[in-house]
């Protein structure tokens, strides 16, 4: 118990001149939070003058882990900002994580996320096996989906928008507006989401006993390009629309783009809605009407579950959060009678 | 020696049962990376067993800390695309942090750092205090600021795009194209990125003996708003310009809604030239040409200097990237005589 590798002496020595406990050095050496700011300052600064600055660095799991498959929309961004909001509010980090598909997270994902050992997990926009969820339970470490891809398992908490209220809303605005053929550009077709907003259009339609048209119905990513090329074919049929629902607002500017290639003006010619209310909709031109998720909302309410409960229920709830209708300038009354 | 509280004996049962080394336990239960996955499994599988699952979490530090002042735009999308790619290159966690406000980083971030302890801080947009300096040297926590509020201190690496090049290849471009009549609406005026982007616009004026019209100049916010009303004070000028260069995209998207109130059409009536290309620009209505700055790649080089170099250099490289003119379709050649 002598020479040069037992730091104790040193720790209590510093503990000492410091005028403060054993645990308190040790805990400023491990990075604890739990220490008042002028205690660590002075305990920081003998250590560092002890050369114990340079030990391997250890921090406790303070940290939410945000996993995407993608990085590169402001869908992203309303995610992140969300759950960095509600992270930081609980004085927890937010890791940021990509991974590599959109239904399932790579293989190599559920390694990092093991060694990191956060104190949750949210994924964003897809599924998760049910080897992984064994895994992350068995350490702890609790997950919650947001915007799931398919209908999640019964056993994991997911949280999700209104898709079918939306898609309904969307729907009743243009009817209201005297619209009767009325498109609509649906996000992937294997997505829960996209299809509970095509029915909440369908069922408006029948509401207001307009018959569903299979014709007017189309399925692309959520992306502008996509329906660029939706919106074309539909925009070139012998009866074309004179309003089309769109499935996010990416898919809207798609629509404005075929709409001007094609010499239609937007929205004295078609009428446009979109869907999610990214920030983009409102900088369009003209301005997008569109169905508002509260996508921050969605990811800040993953965080809270997460931070909050300490372990997530496993019969689990679906959190639905309401969408509303923003009414803006690419909606505009029926005035053309069609041929 | 003797008694509950060391778990020596039990580590040493479990690595005799795994069949591995005391270390290799010990590194398992660190979460350390160089261990075989299948070796690592087994192990795991009996310290979970014998309750080792919760002991305290500890990991090392393998982490880059992104610190912004605001979540909210395409822009910052853009950066953390491109720090997460290159820090999941390297192995590197990516942790977000949000600081108070645009030029300097508030008190309880850098406290927050100092507990996390992470490789680096790549700093977004804003301006370090000297004090913040010197508690992270003096904890060997690298930072690297990307596109700087102010010019950094000379000790201060930082990653910024050519933008002197940006706004005289912008004037260029519209010079080209006929116009004389060329407004420019920069960002805050005390911001250098700004300053370097109007001075490049005036430098190719005055190549083109054109002279520089202090009337043509306003500075704005880089967001949609403020560039709208700049716009509309432009284009109410009896002898308003033909054409307008604005300091980022989203100013550019003030213009066109200026323009589209007015009733003044882009680009027949009204080129606009835009800067920073995010992806917007493509999207709008007509597709915006615009400056494109490398702006992922800036994030990125800004980690891997940190995760690459060990120490950055505090005698500081000025690192430029180069911006790049993107014509799309709101330009066109001048048509109309000025009155």
């Amino acid at each position: 118990m002598t020479g040069g590798f037992d730091p104790k002496p040193r720790l209590q020595d510093i503990a000492d001149r410091a005028g403060v406990s054993l645990a308190t050095v040790s805990k400023v050496l491990n990075g604890r939070t739990d220490v008042a700011a002028r205690t660590r300052g002075r305990v920081e600064a003998l250590l560092q003058a002890s050369g114990y600055a340079s030990r391997p660095r250890v921090v406790e799991s303070q940290m939410i882990e945000l996993v995407f498959h993608e990085l590169d929309s402001e869908w992203t961004i309303e995610i992140i900002r969300g759950a960095q909001e509600a992270a930081a509010a609980r004085g927890l980090s937010l890791i940021l994580t990509r991974s590599g598909d959109r239904h399932t997270p790579d293989p190599q994902w559920i390694e990092g996320v093991l060694r990191r050992r956060p104190l949750g997990v949210v994924l964003v926009f897809s599924d998760i096996r049910g080897a992984d969820k064994e895994k992350l339970r068995s350490r702890g470490v609790n997950f919650v989906v947001v915007d799931p891809a398919g209908e999640p398992d019964p056993d994991v908490v997911s949280i999700g928008a209104t898709n079918w209220s939306g898609g309904y809303a969307a729907a009743q605005h243009l009817i209201s507006l005297g619209h009767r053929r009325i498109a609509v550009i649906g996000g992937p077709e294997d997505m829960l989401c996209s299809v509970a907003r095509i029915d909440g259009y369908r069922s408006a339609l029948e509401r207001a006993r307009i018959g569903f048209d299979p014709s007017l119905v189309r399925y692309a990513d959520f992306h502008v390009d996509g329906a660029r090329r939706a919106a074309r074919e539909l925009l070139t049929l012998p009866d074309r629309p004179t309003a089309i629902f769109a499935g996010s607002d990416l898919q809207g500017f798609g629509v404005y783009e075929a709409a001007r290639t094609l010499g239609i003006a937007v929205p004295k010619d078609l009428s446009v809605v979109g869907f999610d209310d990214l920030r983009p909709a409102s900088w369009a031109n003209p301005p997008l009407t569109t169905i508002r998720q509260p996508i921050a909302e969605m990811a800040a309410t993953a965080v809270r579950l997460i931070a909050d409960a300490g372990i997530v229920p496993t019969v689990a709830p679906r959190v639905d959060l309401a969408t509303s209708l923003i009414v803006r300038e690419s909606t505009a009354p029926l005035t053309t009678v069609e041929a």
